[in-house]
């Protein structure tokens, strides 16, 4: 089973590199979070308008920043998000924040990455309630955006490709560097302290880390929710299970980010815990059938909330105003 | 009649001073957007983080910036605004650019300054639907908070006050300085165009500056919906004599700065005119009396556009994260 392998892995590492002095052998098993690079800025700005752009939505009123607020770790906060006409979603929004590095996106991966991703709220109806065609026909009204795509893309028309490819680029800036966490794995040997180191202990030596691995602390596999025990929240989702058609995928969700995991409350993909504390108790037993202490899980919250990082600052956009036949929003009807 | 008193007045100016070589008699009735003074940056720093979070919200979805949108010329660009639960709003949303220079807030002016504004949207049960109760123990329940605003005002508990006066010293940062009018009111008489200055005085001579003088072109007086002919969406909302209870305000409203204009679409308190043009043109017929033909629209509404003046520009805050125990959003119940 993957859980134990990469544990055993761990603990042979340990074993071993223990003999020359190294005490953290589960190190290997993380990396810092890094500025992204071979970024086109063109495409960043335009993106970045558009991300903070209602104008996307049916309603003029909900745009990517509405659910992936970068005002609060690149979520709502909000168990599952609110849509057009206030339609409640069926799933917690994941953050945005690192989203660069997960292997797929969205909760069930049924996106391959960011640019896939970005088409799909505009044209849901349960979020921002709009057409690509209708999007791009609002896009095309605005002068000050027509040039802007001509400029970065040399092509005569806007499409909804450029669009999502000019958000994707955006995203892929919103990468969270210098936690302490990283300075700790970048050899600031005083960025963590005890209590955070024992947390890391247990994080490791428990099991967590066959999951909560590599630079986003997830975000790399799909896992079923409710291993040891079921999970209640199962209901009504399929999970992995909707996109694959597998049965074994059923419950299956993509591990999510502990990278800002103080920032992204509430947890899980039905957004039922509430607090870190309740996340690391729900997880150890479902997951690992191991029920954590009181101490054991402050010190694991405490780790957790070392994986905060720089967040990403920059100017708020201004956006170019619509034109006289620009279609206007319809949000009441 | 106030109206024809200020034309005639600048009709006189133009008299008087067009003798010694001064060709814009109307000049003095206006001013620039001058930066503010005496702010308190500590205030205006936190202020920008409440105006920015939406846990002053019942659903803790909906913002000051929600609907005063800084991407969009501080309004919502919707006719009228979302509130909680999808509500529909009665009125357009004001502009919050500038609005530290009207004489009051609110289209009725119901508030006497943006310290008394800032307040009610949080109370509204139809915009974010709070209480100030509720509000104060989100913020009283998050330390980041607790120790800034203990920074600002040097009390020992937050309270609305605060709040308030927080939000009222950013928007007081709020001002669009550096228009294309304003270089030229300062001197630069190459800003205008042949046609936007055409604009310019067609808007002098034919009365719009009656109501629309001052720094902010409006904003400093109530003034009838339908002087010369009745406004058709004057139903259903009392203005000005919501507040005074005299029969003379029914259909008064605060008149709305013109700054920015290019902006803030669509128009008037009901938000029914999508463009400026037919802005102009209803303005002209129900206000003064005038068909202003095509041509003379089209200078108008090109001299309104170089009332678009340098947006404030900042940093998008980061919001301190909800603690273990504070009180979380209640988007659906």
């Amino acid at each position: 089973m993957r859980v134990k392998n990469i544990v055993a892995a761990g603990l042979v590492a340990a074993g071993t590199v223990g003999a020359v002095g190294v005490a953290w052998a589960f190190d290997h098993l993380y990396s810092p979070i890094a500025p992204p690079k071979a970024i086109d800025l063109g495409k960043v700005e335009l993106g970045k308008k558009l991300y903070f752009d209602p104008r996307l939505s049916k309603s003029g009123f909900i745009s990517c920043n509405s659910c992936h607020n970068l005002s609060m770790g690149g979520t709502d906060n909000i168990k599952t998000s609110i849509g057009d006409k206030w339609q409640q979603g069926p799933i917690n929004s994941p953050t945005v924040l690192n989203s660069s590095l997960n292997l797929a996106q969205f909760w069930d991966g049924r996106a391959a990455d960011l640019k896939e991703q970005a088409g799909g709220p505009i044209a849901n109806p349960g979020e921002m309630a709009f057409t690509h065609t209708l999007a791009l026909g609002v896009l095309e009204s605005i002068p000050a955006y027509v040039r802007e795509f001509k400029l970065v893309f040399k092509k005569d028309k806007i499409d909804i490709d450029q669009v999502t490819e000019a958000i994707a680029e955006f995203e892929k800036t919103l990468v969270t560097p210098n936690s302490r966490f990283d300075q700790w794995l970048l050899g600031k040997k005083t960025a963590l302290t005890q209590d955070e180191l024992a947390g890391y202990k247990l994080f490791n030596e428990s099991g967590c880390v066959a999951c909560h691995n590599g630079p986003n602390l997830g975000g790399n596999s799909f896992q079923k929710m409710g291993i040891v025990e079921p999970y209640k929240g199962n209901e009504g989702v399929a999970g992995r299970a909707g996109v694959t058609g597998k049965d074994a995928d059923r419950f299956s969700y993509k591990v999510p980010t502990l990278r800002n995991v103080e920032l992204t409350y509430p947890y899980f993909h039905d957004g039922a815990a509430n607090t870190l504390a309740e996340a690391v108790d729900v997880m150890g037993r479902l997951q690992l059938g191991k029920k954590f202490t009181a101490d054991e899980n402050g010190k694991i919250v405490a780790f957790l909330k070392t994986l905060t990082g720089d967040q990403p600052t920059f100017t708020l956009p201004i956006l170019p105003p619509s034109a006289d036949n620009t279609p206007r929003p319809t949000p009441f009807n």
